[in-house]
């Protein structure tokens, strides 16, 4: 039973991969280099295929030459002081269309490995408001995959998984504690400084988690944001 | 009023590139270096893409570190007499997912640029049978495109036009050489020698619809198939 598993180098898609391992799949892990600013996710990656004894396939794709988002181009990643300062619309660091890219690819893996599923670790309640992380996205793209695949035309469909779609940032970190995700070394900031920045969506979103399950990120922050040091002052 | 059109360098995609500007789009033609055994079609794509004085986006994604295509893999392409042997089966040259992987990049370069069309040469007819080159597959993926981009979910999805979908290869040529395609700057050949070699799925579904539009293919071919030399030597 073999799973392709998308693995960012994130603490969502690690955690996704750590359930598909628990599941029992024969997981292939694939990320991918396509213009993102800094290196930091890809080496995260890496790591953690490593820690899992896992052969990582890494495809590049050229995205950095379509433009369009703070997390390929020149834009200054916003900084904020709270998660409640995330808001409904869809920030700059939206690259457009790239879950589809993303998927599409792993798609092409899947059927070429003979993979059943394909996991992905996208989130529709502590998210930045990508489109592309929505339920009903998730659900098309599969309806999509019966179509464009020759496995699929066979009635043998890979399906897309998303095992955190409809869990809180907290419940997804207290999941990867059971499984023992190595949390140590992922990487979620948008910067890719030696320290995460402990200011950009990502990184508030990823201490609320924390702090919502009642553990502590084991990674290094340049500052931490006011509610967390108020939350490490409250557990002293 | 813009609109990306893939273009691979071969016959479809640049009848349906001529369509797209003969409908009075601002066209902004994109291919794909995703591993071709050769580089016959990236060249014949910025040939036309010169001849029509558009700038070319030549976008990279390492498909072939997948394989599983003769196309992309050591595999030989399959050498045919006539075009009644190409069968319904889903032949060795299909790349797992690629018109999945080339739309979703297509997708993200159309939003970015404010496109609202996405025209690609699909041919549900004088095709080799590949499940991504359907009626419904098309349809599904507009479906798709509705829900994961910005645009989409902003009331203006971008919207995949496959001008060919419905046409014989007869009638593509014709309404091509109506619009004065240069057809002498195509490839279509699945092998990259010099010259067309006149035997694969593809050179056979060229030959053919010149002949069924009534016209002769411009570009050079290693041997002709036995029904388009009785077509030659029935023009005399």
């Amino acid at each position: 039973m073999k799973a392709v598993a998308l693995l960012s180098g994130g603490l969502d898609s690690t955690t996704s991969l750590a359930i598909a391992i628990s599941l029992g799949y024969d997981v292939f892990p694939i990320t991918f280099i396509y213009g993102q600013r800094h290196k930091k996710e890809i080496e995260s990656a890496k790591k953690i295929a490593k820690y899992y004894k896992l052969k990582l396939k890494i495809i590049k794709v050229e995205l950095n030459k379509i433009g369009g988002s703070a997390l390929t181009d020149d834009y200054d990643v916003p900084s904020k002081e709270n998660y409640n300062e995330i808001g409904d619309e869809i920030p700059i660091t939206y690259v457009p269309a790239r879950n589809t890219v993303f998927l599409s690819i792993a798609l092409s893996y899947a059927e070429k490995i003979g993979a059943e599923k394909i996991f992905i670790g996208v989130n529709a309640l502590d998210y930045s408001g990508y489109p592309d992380c929505r339920p009903e996205y998730i659900d098309e793209f599969n309806k999509l995959s019966r179509l464009a695949t020759k496995v699929g035309v066979e009635g043998k469909p890979i399906e897309v998984v998303a095992p955190l779609l409809h869990m809180t940032k907290g419940e997804i970190i207290k999941k990867g504690l059971e499984l023992n995700v190595p949390y140590e070394l992922t990487w979620s900031c948008y910067n890719g400084r030696e320290k995460a920045c402990g200011a950009c969506d990502s990184c508030l979103l990823r201490l609320k988690g924390f702090m919502e399950a009642n553990a502590f990120d084991p990674i290094e922050y340049e500052k931490y944001p006011d509610f967390y040091k108020k939350y490490l002052d409250d557990k002293k």
